[in-house]
């Protein structure tokens, strides 16, 4: 045990926080040694005051543990961050001020062009960024963010078509869980039987993440890849799984027969497939007719399998699909390790 | 009672067949009398034998019917029709040459060339393929069809923009009710908590019906809209409505502003507009940022009103928007009775 | 409409509150002129901070009216109150001290000895306790409750038993619909695909409020019914209906034919079968062997029919059988509305 | 691999089957050497016929497998039942003639009075039966069923409490999953937004199974418990999950802390909490005011252990409470190999 590098989690009673605590009580490399909440919730028993929802019982260690401040000094050289994005900017600083790793889930960060926006399968080149991050900002710990869950599904489904072909246009309709709200987020009666035709912010962080994620870096700055891409983002009656229907446009012909060889031939570069949260197959792809499915196929890889299905022809661009992720893994928490991973990986934070 | 038009219902006890009991039930022009259905059904009373799931009460007048096989001879001089696809083709043409004029809410004859795909408030002129159908297929009667459940709504909110400034090019990823696809349809295994992107046949149709509808009638036959259509279908655990959202490219640049103003000035054309089952708005624009929404907006003229929002600029095509429509009313049902409504106005069928 | 009795809305842009004002916006008698809600609300138009989430549009006029504070001095006769529990004891007896009829759904004064717990169909008599409230309590007008929407099914589902046997026991289990709740109430990620066994308070008040309001008036006051009473109250992925499965004892031995034959001839007594809210048969048996089904029969008398099926045997009591109520309507704004036109039928509001 | 015991799946391309499939895939005991489904998918390959269903992929060594036909003469000592009951009758007892020990699920021979109705924590002495079984049928082999779904929760959380105190009265109203109707099973229109209160033949089955499991065994013989069960089955929109409340009437007044010991201290007898299915903790008590519920709490001791909570009195009887079972695991599958593993441990089944 004493050989796993400690680690905090800021936000730890939310729904975010809560999956932090579940995905790391278990892991091979990191081990929680504080947990940071709001105010109010300080000086508590995290086990008192959660309300824990995951469907695992919460680990008695962690039970027991006193709820921090959210304050550099708390122990941890990792920092996985869910808090709330309107006070995430300064807190999120300040960790990185004293050195630590911050590891955020929160928007606040994402979109600054100093700070990687990272999925290790696909821009681990990213990661350069901390250099410049470090020495402009004067610090000697560092920010990386992971894109928000719709985002982190779209670019890891077509990831290997952008690789393989060049995307040009991207056209894609949401169909997303409750749970990307968090807890309480939507209220039942707006759910049950229902479709949302809109989630505030969320097609626009589509459009740019996107962009960012599959860009460039160069010169310690990132160049967006040149796409356009036109976002319909929809809550449905589903607790976890973001189900995405996709139409894309290439700068050359692509068959589907061409996508779905790219999109298998697809693997993790180097380092990355080593890595504890990195699944065997990042894309996978289900050739039956109507999957992926949200409640069926999302479990793939422990949630971090991007399921992509149904490529066919595009009467108006080149190709359609459908792909599916897990919000709350994939999209969330299990991105953030998987990201944290990274920077060991790397020699950002020793072992 | 004596002064209604009689009519009958073939495949009265399915899902379709019951709105149309239900809706008819109280129309001012039409009398149901006569209710067919299965073999095994005939002869029973129809009150015995249907699985009634209407909200409303079954009027006892109906379920006392003796159940009709369904043969040109049981009485009603418009027909409505709701039988499955694959017996469709003969028992329709046979009731259409003994005389009958059918309504039929069946895929089988929608895409021949000489049956009219109504929509009475975009297409009433394509009636006129009736003399065609009648000289050709030596038919005393007709077949006239409407267009299918997810097709009814797109066609509907998207016609104004049509008539104003052209459309190019059409978008559009459903999410539909499962009452789409009839009883027991949809195994709720598939339906609670899930997505299934995939409804057999019905992008084909949408891409296919939308340009028959929005074609244009001269010398006796349809020619097709030019527009192109690419359609994602998805299945969501919605009881009733039909939500789409939809890109447009238009062969000019055109606002959300203007685009509102269109669909805001639409109304239904001349006699159309007297038809008792023509809503006052066959389209309203619903300006709040997030709606429409599947549960709360269905009923909005009386199921026939097509709601839509969200009128925004798109980053790939001109615009997108979400619309709303009642699949089994003006996706089925109520659209099958506003087309015989038009018969009746239009003439051929004697009040 | 000058002829009509004007009214008021206590908390008016709530989910109880907007039920008032969608049924009150046709009522025969009443004409809404002051709607009134929180500090934040009062002077903006109920339009603009209302939202409103029933599924016909909110009528012009009231959308226009000017939100008030919750004080006496706003015009109406009959003051509808959808008020948070916490702050209806002292406004309510404010509208009663100031000479106005307040009706309310609120559970604060439910309980008070001298406040009637009405059902206008089964203890119309209780009224009668107006007269010692307004001496005792020095008010010239005064406050009449409806009971809690799980309890409202239950006493009108099983009063023609009590009349015709008396009952002994009742044990019941509630399936209750997340509209229970209010807005936003209770969470998606609670009430996807999920039972949560627990109301706050729900059991206690079905408990006592059904004693109550089949208890008996005399001397100016109630006694409870002698029956006991066992709930079990439980949420679920239901829109709107209290679904209910009920055991009953009586002191006799009492068969399903003798039940149903007592449900079947119960009617609403005298006057009160001719209030504008009560429906034709307040108690509905359905005979089909599964049903009442929450979404399939809540309908029934425009919300106000308690339906009743599966009258069987019970192991250990004498009978089992199912009842459905709507509860916003029968449980809530409805009951509160046809307990309005008991005033004014008993002659406490002139016409 | 060669050391597991080799068993068969009969019925395996159905909703319990796949679980048999998924369960025993990884079983440390047996291993599955033939799969047996109806005449028309006899000698196709299981993985072309199976609509899998199962969050887990199919094993691949299972979809190769051809399917038979269901004939004793196929491999497999032991032999897992889930077979349509209108043919389970002969099926099952020409194995059981053959030499193999049936294990089943179906309904068809659980009242039959030799054949044993094991919940293996409560009645392992209910095995014995096999012997009359053998010698009166003149079997080699012998058939052991387990309980109905939502009756193997309700005995395993009473069950503490019948050992320790004597239950005499059982109230029970059940909120049961879809998935225990199987594929298709309930259509999505009776479970969306809906109870359905009515499972045919269900209330039979918990108030006959529940006095035969807990009954006792001697002379070759079961007295059923002598107690009394009323049942009231009712069907939400739950995929997984038969959560009960549940009120009991004992012999002496039991007070709920009396009640939580007894089921706290619960564990499984002697060899049985040795089995490779048994739970560490068979029943589970939680004590949060608003648990079990049916999507968090279900997935305890991999779906089989029970989970009891809200232990407080009843106005009628002396407790209530409420429990939660997984149905197609401790209510299905799991149960069944648990009952295959007892059959082993006890050596009926050499290994």
């Amino acid at each position: 045990m004493s050989a796993k590098i400690p680690v905090s989690i800021l936000g730890a009673t939310g729904t975010v926080g809560q999956k932090f605590v579940r995905l790391l009580a278990e892991h091979p490399w990191f081990e929680i040694v504080s947990v940071a909440a709001s105010e109010q919730s300080a000086g508590k028993r995290y086990g008192e005051i959660v309300r824990w929802r995951e469907g695992t019982p919460l680990p008695e260690r962690i039970a027991l543990m006193t709820v921090q401040r959210a304050e550099p000094s708390i122990p941890g050289r990792i920092t996985f961050s869910a808090i709330e994005a309107d006070i995430a900017g300064e807190v999120e600083q300040a960790f990185a001020r004293a050195g630590k790793y911050v590891v955020t889930n929160t928007k606040t960060h994402r979109m600054d062009p100093d700070i990687p926006l990272l999925v290790p399968e696909i821009n681990p080149d990213h990661l350069n960024l901390l250099a410049r991050q470090q020495r402009e900002r004067h610090w000697s710990g560092g920010i990386v963010a992971n894109p928000n869950c719709s985002t982190a599904g779209l670019v890891l489904g077509v990831a290997p078509l952008q690789q393989a072909f060049g995307i040009e246009k991207i056209f894609v309709a949401t169909m997303q869980a409750v749970s990307g709200a968090g807890y309480p987020g939507v209220p039942s009666l707006d759910a049950l039987g229902n479709v949302i035709p809109f989630i505030g912010g969320e097609e626009e962080k589509m459009e740019q993440e996107t962009r960012k994620i599959l860009g460039s870096f160069a010169s310690e700055r990132i160049t967006d890849a040149s796409m356009t891409v036109s976002a319909h983002a929809n809550r449905v009656a589903v607790v976890d799984g973001h189900l995405e229907v996709v139409s894309l446009g290439f700068g050359r012909r692509v068959t589907p027969a061409e996508a779905v060889r790219a999109l298998e031939a697809f693997r993790a570069p180097g380092d990355i497939a080593t890595l504890p949260s990195t699944p065997a197959r990042p894309v996978e792809v289900d050739s039956r007719a109507d999957r992926p499915q949200s409640r069926l196929d999302l479990e793939r890889g422990n949630g971090m399998t991007v399921t992509v299905g149904r490529v066919r022809p595009c009467n108006l661009l080149d190709l359609r699909l459908v792909l599916l992720s897990h919000n709350t893994i994939r999209g969330a928490a299990g991105a953030a390790i998987q990201n944290a991973e990274l920077l060991v990986a790397r020699g950002y934070v020793g072992r």
